[in-house]
């Protein structure tokens, strides 16, 4: 292929070992592999095939979500490590078909994408499922203790420190022992009124633009799509107040959101996505921290929370199982 | 109203002064207005409203483009001071309609839309227009030296120093002297090949997710989109690699692209852009650092340079003219 112009085409180039070795600092660069003086850094694809099946986690169907619309699925991984009553809610709307019919209200640009119940006044909207509660505390953050965390050694602004727990990028505080999910690109939320209280879960949110992290300890951020974001992230902007579509017509119906355990296993969908806490995903935050093909020039010699990918896949077919021995 | 679950929408509430206060640091807080123990800090909507006419200023013809699309105009503001020859080839390009009748060929979710030539082989494509140059350097910075500076406080991990210049998000770095564009949401770019110097800047792009900011000092940015974003960043996604159209009839035509300059002064739209060097910015962009609406219960106390809004309005009429006297 002659010239195409185009944005960066992952190729591979030698590295420069000493300004890696030196970068290498924090939690995350220790548990990447060191390279040799002769070693050449591997691309994020490069890392990912070579990873082993250790390296993934499966979708727990206890904590997934399938959206379905006419344009397809949306996936998304529930954190109920901290928003445990949001995510108790959203289990049960989703069990009592909550969702289904109802439609995508908002797209406001460089912003987020909300669904829910579009009635304007309390009364005429739809009755909350069996099992859901009116009333939910807020979930801005919880304890720090006893979550699983990877650092990220960058600086941050929004936060003391970031990193990921169990896939997802969090914001850490030590001086009030808290932590909570960051509004990175992907993130849902559930959507409320003034009262920190006020929501449910029956209306949600996900950040579509540039990551609003001001977001962050002030709304329940439930969990992220881990697959279907470009069927959310298109939909036309609204062009009311805040992105709602001004005419019923505008809005995008939900055919359902079921969560994947109640779905027969055959029906669920095999996903998986990368592990946070392996010496790979360090490698992987360190191949994106610097990058080392051929187009980049200038290695960043950094990376913000939310530039980092979470790799999802479907899962490989299991290898067949041996033969009983007799 | 009653309970329309939604995000953020904007009141005011009484502020926090020695929060405020506190928080006042750094060159852009300093030019910001001090508020009195008594003062409710206005929301940007409120600072907006207040403006004068001096805050603003007019978008200049031979700085802007227009791109029309059968969906509506994105109009682009170019940045010659920061990449002068990529800026004077677009010129030329765009007087030479280049670009008219071709397309938008990449969509990639949360990264960039392209436009310019689809022709994968050089030979195939369209010819530059006269006085458009077939090489170009490589403008990825410039000197820091005498350019317009406002500095935002912030901690940013991908520059020694943000802020803005002349209404454009910048990176600064004062142990090398340089200075550059950064890759924001709505950030418009020369594509280019490996070669560093391989852009012409007949292929651009925008950026439509979080900010790569990985690609500042990469390449070539040539200005950013002030109006339509929201034309560009609901493309559907392609599904060839890196978010190219594998059917040449998912791509978007491009009606035109010309610069307002060569439009008759009657043709061009009326748009203003809201001034970076003003105490009203300083004051906008501490609104945002710290809301102060109901909505929001812990101000962040921080802003990432590519959060920060840069207003665009339509010029308001100017004043009847006095009658003269006699």
């Amino acid at each position: 292929m002659t010239s195409r112009k185009r944005l960066p085409r992952p190729r591979a180039r030698m590295a420069a070992p000493l300004l890696v070795a030196a970068l290498l600092t924090g939690a995350l660069a220790a548990g990447a592999q060191t390279p040799s003086p002769e070693a050449k850094p591997r691309s994020m694809q490069e890392i990912l095939d070579g990873s082993k099946a250790g390296d993934w986690r499966n979708l727990d169907p206890m904590r997934t979500l399938y959206m379905d619309l006419d344009a397809g699925r949306v996936v998304i991984e529930l954190a109920p490590e901290f928003a445990p009553a949001h995510v108790a809610n959203i289990r049960a709307l989703a069990k009592g078909g909550f969702w289904n019919g109802l439609s995508i209200n908002r797209s406001q640009d460089n912003f987020v994408v909300q669904w829910g119940d579009p009635a304007e006044e309390e009364k005429d909207r739809r009755p909350l499922s069996k099992g859901a509660r009116a009333k939910l505390p807020a979930e801005f953050t919880r304890s720090n203790r006893n979550i699983p965390f990877t650092p990220l050694p960058d600086a941050d602004g929004w936060a003391r420190q970031v990193g990921f727990s169990d896939g997802f990028p969090i914001g850490l505080d030590t001086s009030d022992g808290t932590a909570w999910l960051a509004h990175c690109y992907g993130a849902v939320g559930a959507g409320r009124d003034v009262a920190a209280d006020s929501s449910t879960g029956a209306e949600l949110y996900v950040v579509i633009g540039q990551s609003p992290r001001q977001l962050d300890r002030n709304i329940t951020t439930v969990g992220r799509v881990v697959q279907g974001m470009e069927l959310l992230s298109v939909l036309p902007r609204g062009t009311g107040p805040l992105g709602f579509y001004e005419k019923p017509e505008q809005r995008v119906t939900i055919r359902s959101i079921r969560l994947a355990a109640d779905l027969k296993p055959a029906e669920r969908l095999k996903l998986q996505v990368l592990r946070t806490d392996t010496p790979l995903f360090a490698e992987l935050v360190e191949a994106r921290r610097n990058r080392r093909d051929d187009f980049y020039k200038r290695p960043a010699g950094h990376i913000d929370l939310c530039n980092v990918p979470l790799p999802v896949r479907t899962a490989p077919e299991p290898a067949p199982a041996a033969k009983p021995k007799r």
